[in-house]
C-alpha cells in the first residue's frame, strides 16, 4: 500500500515521546557534562528536516538558556577549510542517520578547534556518534520512510529536554506530550481530511509561523515539497511581510502555524495581510480556532516552547494525504534517498 | 514607463561601486574600531534582501575572520524577551533603511548586553544609526523602486571592504568591481533577454548555489518572487539533495549560481544531478560556461569572495524582464511597502 511506512510512523510518534521522557534521565547525564562546561555560544549544523530541528533549537538555546547561537555553515570548513577558535562554543550536530560525511567532517573539525561536540542521532553506532564528544540517542527505532516524521518529532523532544536540562528544568513541558500528540492525531483527522480534498488541485503553498514555530512552518513546507511535489515554501511571518507577501494570491495556499503564546499572537497581522490579499489560509495550531482563517486545524493546548512538536503532527498527516490523493507514494518520493552524500 | 526606477537602478550599481571604492577609508576606520574590540563570535540581523547580505556577511566572517557567526533571530529579543550575555560578541545589523523598528530595537538590546553593534545602512541618519556603536553609510544613494537592487549590491561590497579590512586587506579583491559590472551588465544582455523568453510562462523556479553565492541564490528567488510572482524559492545546492529535489521537474526553471571557485565547483554534482531530472537549468556565474547546464549566462571572472557582487546582476535583470513580459510593473510591487514594520 502507498505511503503505509510514513502514515505507520507517523501513528508512532506518540509512544515515541512516552518512550523519550521515560528516558530523560540519559539526557539529563549528557546534560549535567554541558552545563559544566559553560559553553558562551552555540553552533548548530544539520541538513533537511534534522535543520529544522536545529531552528527549533537555535530558538530554545536563544530563550531558555539565554546564549548567542547560529546555524553552522558546513561549506565554510568542507569547501573553504577555516578554522575558526571554537573555545568556549556548543557545536550541535543533529542528523537522523548519523552519517552524512559533511556533518561528521564539520563536527570532526569543531572538535579539533576546541568545541563541545554533541551529537543529536537516531543511531548510536554512527559516524557522526564516533567524532562527537558526547551523544544523544533519539531512540525512535527504524525510520522507513523516506519522509522523516517520527524522528523529526524524537529529535525536537530530545533537543527540549537536553536544553531544558541544561537550565536546572526537569522536562515539565514535556511530560504531557505523548498524550497529548496521541489527542492530536485523532482529533485533527477530520480537519486533515478536509485540508486534503482542500488543497488537492492546489500548485503552490506557502507555510509560515514565528518563533518557535518558524520550524514547523520550515518543516512543514519540506514535507509538502518532498511528498507532494508541490511549490512549497516557507517563510518567517516577519519577512513574509518584506517581499514575498506580493507573490500571494488567489492561487496560493497559506499554512499558518499558530500556537498559543507569544509567536502564535505575532501571526495575527500576518494571517489577516495574507487573507486581504485572497488567499485562502488554513491556521494549524492551538490559538488556530481565533485567528481570522479560511479553516483551521485546532491542536490541544501546551507550552509553547513545545508546541512545535504537536504543529507537525496534522502538517505530516497533510502532506501524507496530498500525495495520494494525487496519486504519489510518499514512500518513494521521486529522487530521494535516506542518507544524503554531500560535502 | 513600467520598472524605470528599477532598470535605472540596476543601471547605476557600476558607478555605486566606484564611489563607495573611493570612500574605503571610512570602512577602514570603522574596521580598526572593530578589530581592536577582538570579537570572538558574529550575530547578524536583518530581514529581507538585507538578510541575504547578512548570510553573505557569515560568509566571510567565517571564512577570512574565521569567527563563527549566527543570522539572530529577532523575535528571540522582540516577542520573548531574550537577554543573552553579549560581551565578545559583534552584532551586525545590515537594513537599508535603517527604519525596522525590530531591527532597532533588537540592536538596542544587543548594546545593553555587551555586543560591539554596527549598522550598515543606506541612512546616516536612521534609527539604527542612531542606537549602534559604530555606522558604515553604503551611500548607494535614493532607491525609488520597491525591490532592492542597488542598495543590496552596494551593501555587499561595504560588507566586503569591512571584513577585508578587518583582517588587515586593502579591499584589493573589490578594486575592479566597478569595471566588471560594467562589462557584466554589458555583455550579458541578450543572455537575460533569451532567459526571459525561455521563463515568460514559468510558474516555478528554484535557485541554488553553494558557499558565497548562496546569498545570490536566495537574493535572486526573492527578486524573481517579489516583481515576478513566481513561485520561487532558493536551496543551498547541498539541501537541495537532501529532500526538495523531489519537486523538481521538467516544469521547474532552476538557476544554479556558478561562479569560478570552490564553491562553483560543488555545484557541477548539483547541475546534474537536476538535469537528469529533466529541468531546465539555468546556470549563471564565472563557470557557467563549463557546467552541464541547458543555457548560460556567463559573468566575468573575479575573486570568489566578491563574486556574489556580479552574480546577482543578471537576476535583477531577469526579475525585471520577466515581471514586465508578464504584464506586472516592478516598481509597484502589489501588497509591498519600502519600510515593514514587524516587530
Amino acid at each position: 500500500m502507498s505511503g503505509q511506512h510514513m502514515s505507520a510512523e507517523i501513528a508512532e510518534q506518540p509512544a515515541v515521546f512516552a518512550s523519550i521522557v521515560d528516558r530523560q534521565a540519559q539526557i539529563a547525564e549528557v546534560a549535567a557534562k554541558l552545563a559544566e562546561r559553560r559553553p558562551r555560544f552555540a553552533l548548530l549544523a544539520a541538513r533537511g528536516s534534522s535543520d529544522h530541528a536545529a531552528l527549533y533549537a537555535k530558538y530554545l538555546v536563544e530563550v531558555l538558556l539565554e546564549l548567542p547561537a547560529g546555524l553552522a555553515s558546513a561549506s565554510t570548513t568542507t569547501l573553504y577549510g577555516a578554522k575558526p577558535d571554537l573555545s568556549d562554543v556548543l557545536f550541535l550536530t543533529v542528523s537522523q542517520s548519523g552519517g552524512s560525511p559533511d556533518l561528521i567532517e564539520t563536527t570532526e573539525a569543531a572538535r579539533a578547534r576546541g568545541a563541545l561536540t554533541v551529537a543529536v542521532t537516531n543511531n548510536p553506532s554512527s559516524g557522526l556518534n564516533s567524532v562527537a564528544e558526547l551523544s544523544i540517542d533519539i531512540g525512535a527505532g527504524v525510520e522507513n520512510a523516506v519522509a522523516a516524521t517520527k524522528t523529526y518529532t524524537a529529535t525536537l523532544l530530545s533537543l527540549y529536554l537536553l536544553i531544558d536540562s541544561v537550565r536546572g528544568g526537569q522536562g515539565q513541558a514535556a511530560a504531557p506530550l505523548a498524550a497529548l500528540a496521541a489527542e492530536a492525531l485523532s482529533t485533527t483527522e477530520s480537519a486533515v481530511d478536509d485540508a486534503v480534498a482542500r488543497y488537492r488541485y492546489v500548485e503552490r503553498m506557502v507555510t509560515t509561523g514565528r518563533g518557535y514555530s518558524s520550524a514547523s512552518a520550515a518543516e512543514g513546507a519540506l514535507k509538502l515539497a518532498e511528498t507532494s511535489y508541490l511549490a512549497a515554501r516557507a517563510y518567517s511571518g516577519a519577512d513574509l511581510l518584506h517581499g514575498p507577501v506580493a507573490a500571494i494570491d488567489a492561487d496560493t495556499g497559506v499554512v499558518a502555524v499558530t500556537s498559543a503564546g507569544k509567536g502564535g499572537e505575532a501571526m495575527r497581522d500576518v494571517v489577516n495581510t495574507v487573507r486581504q490579499r485572497g488567499a485562502d489560509v488554513l491556521a494549524v495550531g492551538s490559538a488556530a480556532a481565533d485567528m481570522p482563517a479560511s479553516s483551521r486545524i485546532v491542536l490541544p493546548p501546551c507550552a509553547e516552547e513545545v508546541a512545535p512538536i504537536l504543529e507537525i503532527l496534522p502538517l505530516q498527516r497533510l502532506a501524507l494525504g496530498l500525495s495520494l490523493a494525487r496519486g504519489g507514494d510518499p514512500d518513494n518520493p521521486r529522487g530521494l534517498s535516506k542518507v544524503t552524500r554531500t560535502r
